[in-house]
C-alpha cells in the first residue's frame, strides 16, 4: 500500500508517518520507483506499537527508538529485549553514590532484592528507582525498610508468576512475541497502576465516604 | 528559623524555596519585620512533601499545587483529599466520546468496575485511563476484555485491602495523615511499578536466561 493508505489504515497522519521514518522508528517502505514506496502489514503493526508506547506508556521518542531497535534486532533474545524495554521505560533517576544517605537507601533496595532471591542485573536502573523511593519514604518519616516494601514485592511477583508469565505468546513469530512482551510491560504496568488507584478510591469510599457526606 | 536555615535543614536551595512561595506551594512564613520571615517545622515538612511529589511522583507543578491545596483545606475529608491526589496524579488522557471505538473501550472499563462492585466516582479520570489501555490492547490484537484485565484488578484490590488500608496513620494529626496518604499513593505506586519490572526481569532470567547464554 502507499503512504496515503498506510495513513488511512493506521489513523496516523502522513506528516507523522514521515517523521517516524526520519527518526528511524518506522522501517523504510519498499522503493518501487523514485517517488513511490510500498508499505505493508509490518508497517501497520509498527505504527500501532509506536502509538501504544506514546499514548499509554508516555515514552519519549528516544526511548521508543531504543525499544524499536531491540524489536528489530533478531539476534537479541527475549530476555535482553525485555531488559531493553525495561531500561527504556525507567524514568531517569539521579544516582548519588557519594552521598551516605543515598548509599544506605541503595543498600536497603539491594538487600531486599537479594533477600527475595530475585535474579536482577547489578546495573538494572530499577535498583536506583527503588533506592530513590526508599530515600523519599525515609525523609518523610514513613516506613522505608526492605520489610516495609516487601508486600509490594510479593504482590508483584505473585502477579508475574501466576498471571503474566502465561501471557507471553510463545506460539507466535518472534516479532509478534517481542511486541506483545514490550507492550504488555508498558500497558499492563499502566493498567496495574490505574487499578490500584481505583481500588483505593473504592476502599476509601467505604471507609471514609459515609461520615464525610454528613459534613457536606 | 530564617529562610537560610530552612534551606540548610531541608536541602532545598533558597531560590527554589522562593519559587515555591511565589507559586503558592509553600505557605508564607510569619513576618517578624519588613524584611524577615520566620519558618517552622511545618515548612520543613511541606518541602519534603513537594520534593517527594517531584522526584518520585514526577508530578508537574500545577498538579502539586492542587495536592497542596487539598492538604491545606481542613474542611476537606480524607476521601476527598485522596480523590484530589488521584486526580492530580492521573496522566492526561484524551477522551473521545464521539468515537464508537472509544465508547466501546470505555464501556468495557466501566463494565469491569461495576462487575467488581467497586465504588468509583462516575467522573474519576482513572476510568478514561483504563479505557485508553483497553483501546490500545484491542488495537494491538491483545486481550482487552474486562476478564483479561481482571487479574490486575484482583491483584490491586488484594494489596489495598490486605496491606495499604492498614498503613493509613489515623492516630496522627490530620495534616500528617493526609500527607502520608498522598505520598503513599504516589511513592508506593512507583514502588509497585518498579517491583513488577524487577519481578519480570527475575522471572525472565529464569525462563530465557540460560538458553540465551548459549547463543552469545
Amino acid at each position: 500500500m502507499r503512504i496515503s493508505q498506510l495513513s488511512a489504515v493506521s489513523g496516523v497522519p502522513i506528516p507523522t508517518i514521515k517523521y517516524y521514518l526520519r527518526e528511524g522508528l518506522l522501517p523504510a517502505g519498499e522503493q518501487t520507483s523514485a517517488t513511490r514506496a510500498e508499505y505493508g502489514e509490518r508497517h501497520v503493526r509498527r505504527l500501532r506499537l509506536i502509538r501504544a508506547l506514546l499514548e499509554v506508556g508516555h515514552l519519549p521518542i528516544a526511548a521508543i527508538r531504543k525499544v524499536v531497535a531491540a524489536v528489530e534486532d533478531e539476534s537479541m533474545g527475549m530476555h535482553r529485549v525485555l531488559g531493553t524495554a525495561h531500561y527504556a521505560i525507567s524514568p531517569p533517576v539521579e544516582s548519588h553514590p557519594d552521598d551516605e544517605e543515598w548509599r544506605r537507601a541503595r543498600a536497603e533496595a539491594d538487600g531486599l532484592i537479594a533477600d527475595l532471591g530475585w535474579q536482577v542485573d547489578a546495573a538494572a536502573p530499577a535498583r536506583d528507582e527503588l533506592a530513590q523511593a526508599v530515600l523519599t519514604l525515609d525523609r518523610l518519616g514513613l516506613p522505608a525498610t526492605g520489610d516495609a516494601l516487601r508486600p509490594y514485592a510479593e504482590t508483584a511477583m505473585r502477579l508475574v508468576a501466576e498471571h503474566e508469565i502465561r501471557t507471553i505468546p510463545l506460539d507466535r513469530t518472534r516479532e509478534e512475541a517481542v511486541e506483545a512482551l514490550v507492550v504488555g510491560t508498558v500497558v499492563h504496568g499502566r493498567v496495574l497502576d490505574v487499578m490500584r488507584r481505583l481500588a483505593q478510591e473504592s476502599a476509601s469510599a467505604r471507609i471514609f465516604g459515609i461520615s464525610e457526606a454528613r459534613h457536606d
